[in-house]
């Protein structure tokens, strides 16, 4: 199941980046379950990991890397994630490194490692390091459909998100992948993503570009609430396009692009929620009229993360009275319950925190038995204002989450 | 479907309460739904209540009156929640405080209204008041279980626990009931408990009795994270029994009776779990060697409320890599993965972060398939420890909370 989920008619390959997909035989099926990024010499790279204190060994040996040398390969496997594996799994992600290094002639710390799948099983190093000189043989420029079929674990479908923009005369081009549908709550959550550019950036105007990118879209959904061990996102750019270096905050250029990436970023992350495990609807909730930005995110959070909320979703039932003790339990102060409205799309459902009088039942229905609906919030108090996504709980997600290894 | 759930063969009546419970057709079906408490004159009662900002319009009465003058009555609904009902909430609680206040002749601020089940409907004022008459005609020392069963909602059970203790030459008796099974996390989630005893109390020495009990019992559990508008508890104590007055912190009698209480409380609490919604488990969550209360709650309350720990309890699953990722999450600090040590009951199951050499996943899956599990977490920087109680996140769950209002 997925809600309003499509692959693009268009991929625009990036100069720069080549990449392939084959199967290590991580699955009991057969499918593409490895993935190889090559970046060209001149690329820069920029990423941000989770926040789970325990991450996974990749996450561990990708950020050293990232520190110590200019990467060259992005190396991602599905079907495990190499976490709570303890020293053995360390040692196991280098040596991917190392047989990858040895196969290109780069430098091991140049390899940043990525892996997502089951927590605390035994890591298949050995099939991984048998398909290395295959999956290098097969890198080309036109794989990025097949990559986001590689990374996929829950997910019903490849997220692909691919823009081509106009900077003066210059064309640019804006390909990303993502992966993740369940686990999935602000701070990078279960998913993967990898976004490349041919845009000349410098490594500051990277850095800030995915920080303002990040935080407008996989910082702003939520699935279940939970946060895993292996989450990244990994922002490219190979200036392999015919215009000039963009540098941070350096006017026009810099906003046109920081809106596009912001645009990819954002779909990329609407992909997983509309993926999100066993999501049966796909739900925008807008809270404005906040005193600030964060009471704002507490509240949609709130409501984002309820069981009640979620489940009345699911059963396409306007029970309102849950989104308003979801508001409630918020950690926010100076709300008065008498000054707070809801609306349901543009129907009224609460105003000054009782029924609307005009609201029916009937109504109220009608927009829940849509597979898209936007919640939004006011809570009278200030001008903030934040938007997120999310998804609603169905029985297909407690199937999917007592079945995952099975 | 509950786990381990039995009403008590004895029910000890409690000098100084008399009970009632009738149908006042609050629901579509023929079931108790309205409760009276009668305490004696002499009586002392202590309450704590709902933390959500937008609490409930009988919350917000019992508050006031109990403030401003000595309970004689309280009054308990199921089938509405009168919350989300704005000023007219309000005057309907108290129209039906006023209309028993002249029916037994004390004042309108002596009655303490509850109410409890789905908020944001128009609240039933006059089915109430016609029944009043009745409820209090009723009124008798045996009807403890009806009382337990007419405020029930979503519970598949009634809720009782009833001790007989000695203290000194006196026997003391100590009977509770209680109701709720969704929208369980600590900080009185959508529950009511009332529980009465004869022992002769000073009003200070209750207020710290029902404190310290309600946080060993009640602020310990957690069914899906959610937090009503509408719960309370209540302890009162009548003074009829032979005994001497207890004061606060009074030496042995004072222990005695503290112990007592808090057993009892545990168990209506555990009984709120055991009964959560879809529950098909029931998981004690013992946190140790933190370095604070704080922190083992924190850690305990994010595997309670992982929904990918709880499926995995539902499908009899021993994948502790989520329940790793779940204390990987909790917000505290100094904890490194390689001294966390987790158990299934007795079964060592991660030792320094990683699987433990002799686990087995056939010894984990026969644990898991247990309906009563233990988890016990060693974190290894301190000697702080926290126990809570919480259940799993079944198909039921989502059935019983789509369905809740048709």
């Amino acid at each position: 199941m997925s809600v309003g989920l499509k692959i693009p008619s268009s991929i625009f390959s990036i100069e720069g980046i080549r990449l392939s997909a084959i199967s290590a035989g991580l699955y009991n099926k057969k499918r593409l379950d490895l993935v190889l990024f090559e970046l060209d010499k001149d690329s820069v790279v920029s990423a941000v990991f989770t926040k789970n204190k325990f991450c996974a060994a990749p996450v561990k040996i990708a950020k050293q890397h990232l520190g110590a040398s200019r990467p060259y390969y992005c190396l991602v496997n599905a079907g495990n994630a190499n976490a709570g594996t303890g020293q053995e799994g360390l040692d196991s992600a280098l040596k991917n490194c190392q047989k990858l290094a040895s196969l290109t002639q780069c430098d091991f710390n140049q390899v940043l490692p990525f892996s997502t799948g089951v927590i605390g099983e035994e890591f298949p190093e050995n099939k991984i390091n048998t398909v290395l000189p295959e999956l290098v043989k097969k890198l080309s420029s036109e794989a990025w459909l097949d990559a986001a079929k590689g990374i996929m674990t829950t997910d019903t479908m490849p997220k692909v998100v691919s823009k081509q923009l106009r900077l003066g005369d210059s064309v640019i081009n804006i390909t990303g992948i993502a992966k993740g549908s369940g686990m999935i709550k602000p701070n990078m959550a279960t998913m993967l993503s990898f976004i490349a550019t041919d845009a000349r950036l410098d490594k500051q105007a990277l850095n800030k570009l995915l920080e303002v990118a990040v935080n407008k879209s996989f910082n702003r959904i939520s699935v279940d609430g939970d946060t895993s061990t292996n989450d990244a996102c990994v922002l490219i750019a190979t200036g392999k396009a015919d215009a000039a270096t963009i540098e941070v905050n350096s006017g026009e250029a810099f906003t046109v692009l920081e809106n596009a990436l912001v645009n990819v970023f954002t779909e990329l992350a609407q992909a997983i929620v509309r993926d999100g495990e066993g999501a049966t609807k796909y739900i925008e909730i807008e809270v404005d009229e906040g005193e600030t930005n964060e009471d704002c995110l507490a509240v949609a959070y709130q409501i984002a993360n309820s069981p009640l909320v979620k489940t009345a979703f699911t059963a396409s039932d306007p029970n309102w009275g849950r989104i308003l003790a979801a508001i409630g339990n918020a950690e926010i102060n100076n709300v008065e319950i008498s000054d707070v409205s809801i609306y349901l799309d543009e129907l009224c459902i609460v105003r000054n925190g009782a029924c609307c009088e005009e609201y029916t039942e009937e109504a109220g229905k009608e927009i829940m038995m849509q597979e898209e609906i936007k919640i939004s919030v006011k809570l009278a108090v200030g001008s903030a204002k934040e938007t997120i996504w999310t998804t609603d709980l169905s029985h297909e997600y407690i199937t999917i989450n007592a079945e995952y290894r099975t």
